[in-house]
């Protein structure tokens, strides 16, 4: 495998696919074959497991009818997108991975890490971002900024309890793989999230020509 | 739990469906409260999983996004139907469960069985089926029946060796599971595969009163 696996995580409102759009087009300017891609979806297959999870008509779903079909909607998107592009020797930027399912199904819906885990070992192949980038923000500022944009799926339609909890799980989760996963702070300008993505990007890159 | 929880198992073309009608309706006339579903389906969202399983379309879907989508779907349907009925003291009659699961995955299409019996224990909390009748047919027979029925859906599609090792997987399991599951020949008529099942049903219900 030849490429380099770039994840945008956080909670809602963070702007991940707005800086994961800007980040692909530096990288395309820079002259890396880039391929954008984001879960759940990036596949037809995929595509129809994410209408039916964030269909505000699909509120009594069991969470681990949830669990299991974000790591259906993976294994699809993985097989055919991320891996092909990996294989090229692409960089392939996702928004929301692995570490999204631990975060709001794990912390956030409290199912067990361990089984999370085993069932992401399962749908992955232990397939891991060479580098994740965590957008953090307060959960109401997150919510806010959704809402402007009109954006109204069943995630978002969750109390503020449990954006509160899968934001701790996510921020936990960066302090144990700070070396993988690095933390951006986003609540200032779009401009300026944006260098910093840049600078760590173009960081890991400089590291891995060493 | 007070209900009984019946499956009944087989290749296509083995009848299920009408047998399982034909039960629902002797065990209604004999006074028990009677639920009959199938699988995937028996509930909105598990519908949803059936229509994308079983779409011609989904020719791409990879063997773990499969499985992971049964599992899925049912989750939803021990939830929302099975248990509610279960607890209720009904029989619940099901058009196929995890041993369909095991044959077509695990024997089928050649993932793990262990993997598949510890996915099935997260999905199924072990709820297993107290009597599962598998109807058994040659895969030629089976095969001409659904075709004659118009059923054209993507596991229809797969050629004479998948649905071969199949019916070997579903032989191989009622021979270690004597117990629980019950082969029946449904190569005669509709009436007279009754007979059999009821033979079964009602030797089963006279054990559990004794």
């Amino acid at each position: 495998m030849r490429g380099i696996f770039i994840s945008i995580e956080g909670i809602e409102g963070t702007g991940k696919s707005t800086q994961a759009t800007l980040l692909a087009k530096y990288l395309k300017e820079k002259g890396y074959g880039v391929t954008q891609t984001a879960e759940p979806g990036g596949t037809r297959i995929s595509f129809r497991i994410r209408e039916l999870l964030l269909s505000p008509e699909s509120t009594d779903m069991e969470p681990m009818t949830e669990l299991l079909l974000y790591n259906a909607a993976r294994v699809q998107h993985i097989k055919e997108i991320v891996m092909p592009a990996l294989l090229r020797g692409e960089v392939v930027i996702t928004d929301r991975f692995s570490d999204s399912t631990m975060a709001y199904q794990g912390y956030g819906r409290g199912i067990g890490l361990d089984l999370i885990d085993s069932l992401d070992s399962v749908a992955t192949g232990r397939l891991r971002p060479h580098l994740t980038i965590l957008l953090d923000i307060d959960v109401e500022t997150g919510l806010m900024r959704n809402r402007k944009l009109q954006k109204h799926d069943r995630l978002e339609l969750e109390d503020i309890s449990f954006h509160e909890k899968v934001r701790k799980g996510f921020l936990g989760m960066a302090a144990r793989e700070q070396e993988r996963i690095r933390l951006v702070d986003c609540s200032g300008d779009i401009e300026a999230v944006r260098r910093n993505i840049v600078g760590i990007v173009d960081a890991f890159f400089d590291a891995l020509q060493k």
